[in-house]
C-alpha cells in the first residue's frame, strides 16, 4: 500500500469514529502505519472532523518527526509511537473518549468478560492500566501513557485483546489495520456499555465461564475460525 | 408464498432489525420458514448489511444442507433449526444483541412483567435459559443452544411468549413470520430498557397482579382481541 | 374551529408524538374535543403512524359513539371519553408509554419535583393512581382507567398538572389543545428522565421549595406570568 | 465586529445548542456581549428556534433597557447580565437545562474531576451555587440566581472554570465568545453523563490526583499549551 492509499485509509478511519458516535469535539484520532518505510500516519492535533481531508493527515517518522503534512500530529502522537514499537503485530491505532469505556477507565475499573458479544471480540477482560506517577506525567506524559500500556500487556497477546482503559482517561484499541482499530474501539464502547447495565443490575456478577470465552473467541479467530466467509470466497 | 418472495421478506426483516436500532457490525440475523417445502431462508454470515441483497440470502434444508444461494449461512443456523423443528406455529426467528435485552441476558436475570407494555406483547416472564456444559459447548455450541431454549419452553406456549433471553449470550425473538420475529425483538428491548430503569428506581418492584396481565395480553391476542382493527376491514 | 379543522389538528398531534421520541410501534394515541358540538376526534387503533392521514381519524361523541370515520378508534377512547367529562378546563389528551415515564408509572412511585424544568410546568408532584381493582379491570378497563386518573386529581386542578401516571400502565397528560397536551407528554419524559438520574445519584433527595416551585410556575403560568412574549405581540 | 455580526454569531451560537442535543423546547438561550458599545444580544423568550432568524436577536444595554429587536429578551437576561458586570474576560453565556448537567444541579452535587476530559476543559470540579433564599425568589429571582454564581466564584478565575450548576435549577457556561460558550456547555453535559456513569460504578470514587489535572489543564491552556495548531498557522 502506497502512502497516499495509507493518508486515505486513515482518513476515513477517523471519520468513521464520527459515524460510530464514539467522538464528539475533537476528542479522537486515528493512526496506521507503514511497517516497510517506518512511517506514521496520524489525525493532525484540534482540527474538525467536518473540515479534514486526506492531505490534511500528518505523516512522521517512528521518533515522530515531520516527514509530510502541513498541520502537527495529534498530541497524543507519542503514545502511538510506543505501541507501534511494542507491538510489531499491529498496523492501527484508535484514541477516543467514547462515553461507557471511559466511564470504565475513570472508575479505574476492568471490564469483565459477561457474555458473548464480549468474548466474540476480546479474550478476556478488557485490561486497566495503572495510574502515571507525577515523574511520568511531568516528564514525558503521552510516552509515558504508552509505556503504562505496554507493561499492562506483559502477559498479553495484543492481537487477543485488542483495547485497553488508560485509567483516568480513556480507551485506546487496536488492530491490523486502522479500519480495524476504529471496529475495535466500537466493539469496546458496546461492551463496556452492557457490562455498566448488567452491574448495574447484578453488582457481584461474575464473568462467563472459560469454556464459552473460548468457544466464542476462537469460533470468530484463528485457524479453527467457523463465522463469516471462507477467505477465497 | 414462493421462495422468491420469502428471500425477499428475509431480506426486508433483516434490514427492519438495523432499523429499528437492534443491530450493529453483524451482531443479528433473521431467518424464515417455508414450512410446505421444508427449506429456511437465514441471512449470510458475517455480511454488511448495508451491502447485502435479496440474492445473498442462504437457503437451507431442514438439516442445514445449503439449497441456493453463494454465501456460508449465519452461524448460528443450527439454533434457528432446532427452534424451527420444535415450535411447529412459528415462521419467523431473529437473534440480536440488542443492549438492554443483552444485559438481562448477562445479568442471567428473567425481565419480570412490570407493566401493561409488557403484557400486551409477552404473556408473563422473558424467561432465561440455562448456561450450556462445557460438553454442550464443545460438541455442538450453536445447535444446544437452541436445544435449552426448547428445554425452558417445556410448559410455555412459544407464540404467548415470543422470545426469549439466552444465558450469558443474548435474545433470541420469534413470530408467524420474520417481521412479527423481528418486531417481537424489538419489544423485548424495549421491555428491557424499562425494566433495567424500574428495578434501578425499585429493586425489589414486584410483577403486576395477574388480572392485569391477562387483560392486557387478551385485549390484543385470542378470539376475544378488541385491538387494532377487524381482519376483515 | 371546524371538525375538519380538528381533525387535521388531531392528526398532526400524533405525528408529532413520534417526532418527540414519545412513541414506537402504536403505543401512544392523540385526541382533541369540540366542547360545542360534543364531538372528539381520536386516532384509529392500530393503525401504523407512517401510513396515517388525517381522514384516519376517528370521530365519536362523548359516549363513545362512531360519527365518521371508517376505522375503529383507539382501544383507549373511554379513558379519554372520562377525562373529558371530568376535566371541562381540558381540549386535548396525549397517551404514551414514554421510556422513563412509564418507568416511574411501573415503580408505582410520583415523581417528585426536583427542579425548575419540573416547577416551570407542572405545579408539583407528578401524581401516581392506584392499581386497579380486579372487578374494575375485568368489567370496563379502560373505562376506570378514567376513573382512578380522576380520583386521584379530587384535590388537583387538571390545568395546574397536566398529566399523570397510571400505576403499572403508563403516563397520561393533557392540555388545552391537542398540541399542548404532546407538549406535555414531552415535558413529563424529559422530568421523568432528570427525576430517575437526580434518584440514582442522590436516594433521597428532596424536592425544591415551595417558594422556588411558585417562583417557577407562576412566572410562566397565570396572569402574573412574565415568560416569553405578550399575547398581542 | 459590528453589532450586525454579533447578533449573527448569537444566533448560530443559539443554533448550536438545539444541534449538541442540549436544548429541546425553548429550554436554553445565549448571549454575546459588545463590551466596547456596553451591549448585549440575547435570544427573545420563549420563541422556538425552528422560526428564529438573526433578527429576531434582542439588543439590550447593560441595564437591560432594549435597544433594539421587537421581542422582550430571554427571562433570564438579568442573570446574564450580572455575570457579565462580574467577569470582564467572558464574551458569551449559555443557559441550558441539558440533562445530565441538570441532574447533578437537582441533586445538588458538584461534578468532581473524575478523568482527562474534564481537566482538558475545566481547571477542578464543576460548582454548584446554594440554593436561593425566599427573599431573593421573591424579590429578583433572575438577578439573584447571578449574584449566588458571583458569590461561588469569590476565588475561581471563571475562564479556568467556565461553566457553573445551579442548585436545583440547571447549568451556565460561558468563554471568550458565545460560540465557545455553546461549547462549554456541551462539554460540561459530557462530562456530566461520565460522571454519573462513574458514581454509579464507584460510589466512593476519588478526584484525579493533581498533577494529571494541571498537565492536562495546561497542556490546552495557558502560556505553554501545545494541544491543536500554532496559532499563526
Amino acid at each position: 500500500m502506497s502512502l497516499t492509499e495509507l493518508r486515505e485509509q486513515v482518513y476515513e478511519a477517523n471519520l468513521k469514529l464520527v459515524d460510530y458516535g464514539l467522538v464528539t469535539l475533537t476528542w479522537g484520532n486515528v493512526s496506521g502505519i507503514d511497517r516497510t518505510e517506518g512511517l506514521v500516519v496520524i489525525k493532525p492535533s484540534g482540527i474538525d472532523y467536518d473540515v479534514m481531508t486526506p492531505d490534511d493527515m500528518v505523516v512522521i517518522d517512528m521518533e515522530g518527526k515531520p516527514v509530510e503534512g502541513k498541520w502537527r500530529p495529534s498530541s497524543d502522537t507519542p503514545t502511538h509511537l510506543e505501541l507501534y514499537k511494542a507491538f510489531p503485530e499491529i498496523g492501527g491505532i484508535a484514541h477516543t473518549h467514547s462515553n461507557f469505556a471511559t466511564i470504565f477507565a475513570q472508575a479505574e475499573m476492568e471490564i469483565p468478560c459477561f457474555g458473548t458479544t464480549h468474548a466474540d471480540h476480546f479474550y478476556g477482560n478488557i485490561p486497566l492500566t495503572r495510574v502515571l506517577t507525577k515523574s511520568e506525567v511531568q516528564e514525558a506524559y503521552e510516552r509515558f501513557t504508552g509505556s503504562v500500556i505496554i507493561e499492562r500487556f506483559a502477559n498479553i497477546d495484543p492481537l487477543n485483546v485488542p483495547g485497553v482503559l488508560v485509567a483516568s482517561h480513556a480507551p485506546f484499541a487496536w488492530g491490523k489495520t486502522s479500519d480495524e482499530a476504529v471496529k475495535n474501539s466500537f466493539v469496546l464502547e458496546r461492551v463496556a456499555e452492557m457490562a455498566l447495565g448488567t452491574l448495574s443490575l447484578k453488582p457481584n456478577c461474575e464473568p462467563i465461564e472459560n469454556y464459552v470465552l473460548d468457544k466464542h473467541y476462537f469460533r470468530k479467530h484463528g485457524t479453527s475460525a467457523y463465522y463469516g466467509q471462507l477467505k477465497n470466497n
